[in-house]
């Protein structure tokens, strides 16, 4: 069980969420709506899946990152590496 | 007609793409994957909806934003503000 | 001239602004500044930088890619390509 | 002393290094430079920046956040909803 499971359900709401943007992103490009009105959606979309990856980090830190520190060792450092790579991952996408 | 609409399919793949993954990321969290392999699907799904959005401005600034500076007059501000105001919600998400 | 020129002042004001940032967080690393309070001036500087870069491509695309765009030909088409190049380094960074 | 405090020195360097490019970038556009070579430098300088900010959290994570855990309590939760807040401030910066 890993540090997410206690928000499961409200992460795959918003990734069902998501999804139907994208796939009313597609509708918009297939009636040929304006450019610009589909790049709005896009940025909203772009969020909202940003918002999810911060929701599931954070519950990351509170659960695997907290127990690895608090089990101490080699695990706890490279606990925390692995986080702030991918913490480096999501402030570059 | 859209400047994107020549595009079009090449846009639809790409969505249609994003929708996989983002159900793919779904389905990673519904079989309780490592968190951090979550976060890695999030960031690839993230760049791969701003490359869409990147290649969309593309075609808008070629298509109608060309075609309002050599039509001029008011029209032709009003298109360059619009897109400047785009890429900036696309600079913040 | 390039199109930025009529904005140089301002330009000019918001990056000695940044700059004085980018000094203040030095001075607060070498007073040993709690790390959070570090990590939102740097947020805030970032966000100041962009916005010097939004509005520098505001005047571009007003000034330059319009123009090329009047002129027409080869030259319209490379300025499109290299502006939304430059877009494109900006939302990735 | 804070988590950064080992690597102040390399931090100092690196903002100094930031300073000298806004500074940089502030001649460019007394000079008149071309408008897509001042976004060039500003996207760099951006990226430094939020280098220095992946820096200052991988350090925060491992000093405080770990030491926080460690001591447990209230403190511990509180260490990890304030770095989860100061990564969301920098991934939409």
């Amino acid at each position: 069980m890993h540090g997410y499971a206690g928000n499961r359900a409200d992460h795959l709401k918003r990734l069902a969420r998501v999804e139907g943007q994208v796939r009313g992103i597609s509708a918009m490009i297939e009636r040929d709506d304006y450019c610009i009105d589909v790049l709005t959606q896009i940025s909203a979309a772009t969020k909202a899946l940003q918002s999810v990856a911060l929701r599931l980090l954070d519950d990351h830190l509170a659960g695997c990152v907290v127990d690895a520190a608090r089990a101490g060792g080699p695990a706890s450092d490279a606990k925390v590496r692995e986080a702030s790579e991918a913490i480096a991952r999501l402030v570059r996408s």
